[in-house]
């Protein structure tokens, strides 16, 4: 259910195949996550459709900062730290992210550079919809097509404006030193 | 078109009517704009009947930080600054907009507080889209809603990433200055 490049991108794990076989866990991880609150069992099942899973085994750099590719993950078990290179080249870390979490939005939606390497921190299981799934998803389920953009829109905003503050406070902080 | 909270909070501004008289005048703005580059004209006259117009002189607020409403606006005339109290209390400008240019995205989709206040800087005309417009418009026009929604989520994610290297560029900055 997905473009050649990423099959090709993601042959280096695990194949867990379907995604539809992790219906059920995927169910237990999104229910108590408020993003996801509007989707049923049935969207959840759309959506599974669309969706490839893969294990990688800890240590595993599943997204490179500056490579192309045009997928998002669900994570469905492990963890997975998200890092950036800074102006010396030193990865920093920008956070850790469990299962229920999402990874890799940005370039799903413009196809850009990554903006941000993951790396698992244990063996995670994750899986993958990427931009040729979301389009064929909006033309043949666009009622569920159109509850992910929003949940995309949702996620993205509480980032924008988690990031927003962020910015400020440096900034502030920036301001305070030079007086 | 709109819930009647979005009428009184504009209320005090010049109403200029439904935007389907700004058909043209959107068209001509928005042609060189990359991010509405999949509009057509069909699909701005739909959009456009969807939203209001205002006109507002200079030095108006036209959205106060930290106040509760949930509508965007689409620039169609003059210019419009981007304020946000820092620490100390003191307004710091984000950035000044122009035509084309759209405000306020993050309350329409979560209708959370605003981010950051916008005042005009000159006469300014602004077309003003709702959260129940769109979500009506999702319903009744659900191909241009969708285009929409891909708009509004490929401009987020532009904010996205554009915040998060300004991020890392201060962060590198601290980091600097504590060496």
């Amino acid at each position: 259910m997905q473009n050649p490049k990423t099959l090709e991108q993601l042959s280096v794990f695990e194949s867990l195949g379907s995604a539809e076989t992790f219906v059920d866990r995927i169910l237990q991880i999104v229910e108590h996550i408020s993003l996801f609150e509007d989707f049923e069992r049935a969207d959840i099942e759309v959506l599974a459709r669309y969706m490839n899973c893969y294990r990688a085994a800890a240590g595993r750099e599943i997204i490179r900062e500056g490579e192309t590719s045009d997928y998002m993950l669900l994570i469905i078990e492990g963890s997975i730290e998200i890092l950036k290179l800074d102006a010396r080249g030193l990865p920093q870390s920008l956070g850790v992210s469990g299962p229920g979490k999402t990874l890799g939005e940005m370039s799903l939606i413009d196809g850009e550079p990554r903006f941000a390497s993951c790396v698992t921190l244990e063996s995670s299981v994750f899986a993958v919809l990427d931009r040729e799934a979301l389009t064929r998803m909006l033309t043949e389920e666009s009622r569920v097509g159109v509850k992910i953009l929003v949940e995309l829109l949702t996620l993205l905003n509480q980032r924008l404006r988690g990031l927003g503050n962020e910015l400020m406070k440096c900034r502030d902080n920036q301001r305070l030193r030079v007086r």
